[in-house]
């Protein structure tokens, strides 16, 4: 499945991205005004294949949630059962990503692609929860294993577990466009998963861990010196050849990192396009474009994290974010306030009148 | 009208904002992980006098359009015409406001407080232009001139005439905060406009012509140092007092931006926050704060124009922008856009559970 999704990613439709310019140029406004929005809505027609592109459809994110061996390296302050007690939150409709869901009409998955502790939910609903309703979170169950191995001791997957976790990501993207989604955005939970975003960001980056490596939830001063030793030990140890993305991915990653490359992937497989969240987001998909350098004109990057490797990872993709207010939570949340402004590239391009519809003179 | 108005301005409610810090802190996220959205959250709870302040009401914007004697120095390479043309455009509901508007959900109002040339509107309906009908823009005609006198030659309001426009856009305000609006956004058309707003942002905080002048919807070099030069004689010819803000207004101001003025405190006086758009608003922001300091508690910034005046200002007044996207084009555009993150972070005091309510352990 990885393999015929990598080959059905094409670059961005020259002659869209054209009519796209030329249109935005007609539209009554001074040229280049709507700023980073007309370059966003050139990439959107060049994805879409044709201009204007079709107005987004209904969104969808898909909060993928795993849990880490590096965990027992003592990176974060928070216990590991956070993570099912989130998800727990999540499908009970608690938490934040949530509340910008329903804010934006988007509809939530969680999908447990490596939860360690078992997930506090009713049992014999679990695996529909919500199926047919789309406003209420919904939960798949596809456990690739209860977390990954320790990577300062082992790699924290099999090559064969990173590619599951990356084609469980590719599935889930396929079922919410069949479903009807026009518009995928990440979200994901894991306590501990900024440590290995930051490895990842360091391998496909080249960057020191240092400059790849940030404060998470909040780490202190020593917590977070001892963080980038535990993220440059792994690199270390590993030292995966960034031209082997599984290989990295193994290593160093997390399911819900490699879910999440698969999920970008079977986004960009499928010309829709994915808003990404915050550093998870933008490891994994450095990933997706090491595997698929074209994936990138899928993207489009939600917000900017706080942690300094979401910067270099954004800068490296050539990605520029829409929302840049501090936010470092993750589940989806900075995709999801950005996704108001991704509709309005759009619709820019469908209501705007031109300046002879409009009879207005030019300059 | 404009005495009463600055006298109900009041200090933003300290135990409110309290009480918002510590929800901020039991809700189930880490401490300070939504950033900037959080100290929005309190702040709008002090402006409430309560928290969690209520969900935002109907949101309304107001595009007060008028038309500058300083246009005759050749500061932008548009005809005057352009400024009653777009009127026209927004009445039609075929501009980019309007396109935002309608995703939004808010109201359009534009106010003529000085367009130079006849609005070419159907007569006898104009000043109740869809007045029953929220998804139709209205019109409002509340002329004080057509345009102002070219402030290189002489001031371009008499000090009657400044005041006469704020208090339009204080009666506007009230007349929408009636209407059920429960957060007003600014708007603004008026071709040549940002050369008076570099001029009261160059008074207001005592930057050089040279630094508080932009591109405006983009000149030449040539076009650039001459309306440097232009900004530089008038406020040479008048030297205006920043302690006298209505003389300022007077002197080197416009009919929109005295009105935008009034449109802030008017806001202010009643409790209601106020999203500022680009360097029009902020420029009439700081005339707001120098007339009643308090006024900026009830200021939201809703963007970052890339008119570079528009960040010295912001500065000045201590408000981070929503939105950073190089957008330069008024109108309210991005004061629309930054309206679903001002939304999201009140929706967050209401909905998120907190960490005892959830079963979520702590740090």
């Amino acid at each position: 499945m990885l393999e015929t999704t990598i080959a059905a990613i094409g670059p961005l439709d020259e002659p869209a991205m054209t009519a796209a310019r030329q249109l935005q140029a007609r539209l009554t406004k001074p040229a280049g005004s709507l700023g980073v929005l007309e370059d966003l809505s050139v990439r959107l027609a060049g994805l879409a294949g044709v201009c204007p592109p079709p107005p987004l459809g209904p969104a969808a994110v898909a909060i993928f949630a795993g849990d880490h061996g590096v965990h027992a390296q003592r990176v974060t302050g928070w216990p590991q059962e956070v993570t099912g007690q989130m998800v727990a939150n999540f499908l009970a409709g608690g938490a934040v990503v949530n509340a910008f869901a329903r804010q934006a009409g988007a509809s939530v998955t969680v999908v447990d692609v490596g939860v360690a502790t078992p997930l506090p939910v009713p049992g014999p609903t679990d695996t529909d929860h919500g199926a047919d309703r789309p406003d209420v979170p919904r939960l798949v169950v596809e456990s690739v294993r209860r977390g990954t191995r320790d990577m300062t001791v082992t790699a924290a997957l099999t090559r064969e577990e990173a590619r599951a976790a990356v084609e469980i990501g590719i599935r889930i993207a396929g079922e919410l466009i069949d479903a009807g989604a026009g518009i995928l955005l990440t979200g994901d939970m894991g306590i501990a998963n900024t440590t290995p975003a930051a490895a990842l960001i360091a391998v496909f980056t080249g960057v020191d861990a240092a400059e790849a490596t940030g404060r998470g939830t909040g780490v202190d001063d020593p917590t977070y010196q001892h963080k980038i030793e535990v993220v440059r030990a792994a690199l270390r140890r590993h030292d995966p050849d960034p031209d082997d993305p599984l290989a990295v991915l193994a290593a160093v990653g997390g399911l819900e990192h490699a879910a999440l490359t698969g999920f970008v992937l079977g986004a960009a497989a499928r010309r829709v396009p994915v808003l990404l969240d915050g550093v998870i987001a933008v490891s994994a998909a450095l990933a997706a474009a090491a595997l698929a350098p074209d994936a990138v004109g899928a993207m489009v990057a939600g917000h900017r994290s706080a942690e300094p490797g979401a910067t270099i990872a954004l800068r490296r993709l050539g990605l520029i974010p829409l929302i840049d207010l501090g936010l470092r939570l993750g589940e989806g949340t900075g995709a999801l306030l950005a996704l108001p402004v991704v509709t309005s590239a759009v619709r820019v391009l469908h209501e705007v009148a031109t300046f002879d519809s409009a009879g207005v003179a030019e300059k």
